[in-house]
């Protein structure tokens, strides 16, 4: 009756990770950190679980003289996304 | 952007069982383990902390000689059903 739920996604601040980069093509490090409230050592912690689940992928690069990491969904993690929105409804379509 | 998901509810187990409760006017013991799958031992103590935290009723009985758990949601665990899968909705409504 219940389906399975990825563990991976089901933790709020990696769903609120997933749900950030599901909507655009690509964000920084200080953006996902401003936006999901977590501090920079748990989001670095959480972006490096995602990664090697392949579920994103992050890219250390410069701007300038100044490191900046670029996070972006793969199709891995989209997919895994939508699955768990789907394991999801089976707990929630209730009256 | 983001609301916090209640972690009570926020546990793939807590949420089938108050998803299953939530339906139904009550539940027994046995039943639930079946639809979640749950070993009873696990079972029990997520019913405590559920219980614990007044979002559902766990009252002791006898089914003639047989001992019976029934379990039934109250109002405090539906409000906070209800409120955390408006929560859930900020974190799945992307597309």
């Amino acid at each position: 009756m219940f389906q399975p739920l990825d563990p991976l996604l089901h933790s709020e601040l990696r769903l609120a990770v997933v749900s950030l980069l599901i909507s655009v093509e690509e964000a920084e490090f200080p953006y996902i950190k401003e936006q999901t409230g977590a501090t920079a050592g748990n989001l670095s912690v959480q972006l490096d679980k995602l990664s090697t689940a392949g579920y994103i992928n992050v890219e250390k690069t410069f701007k300038g003289k100044k490191p900046c990491t670029l996070c972006r969904m793969t199709d891995k993690g989209r997919k895994a996304f939508e699955a768990y929105v789907e394991a999801l409804k089976s707990y929630l379509n209730v009256t």
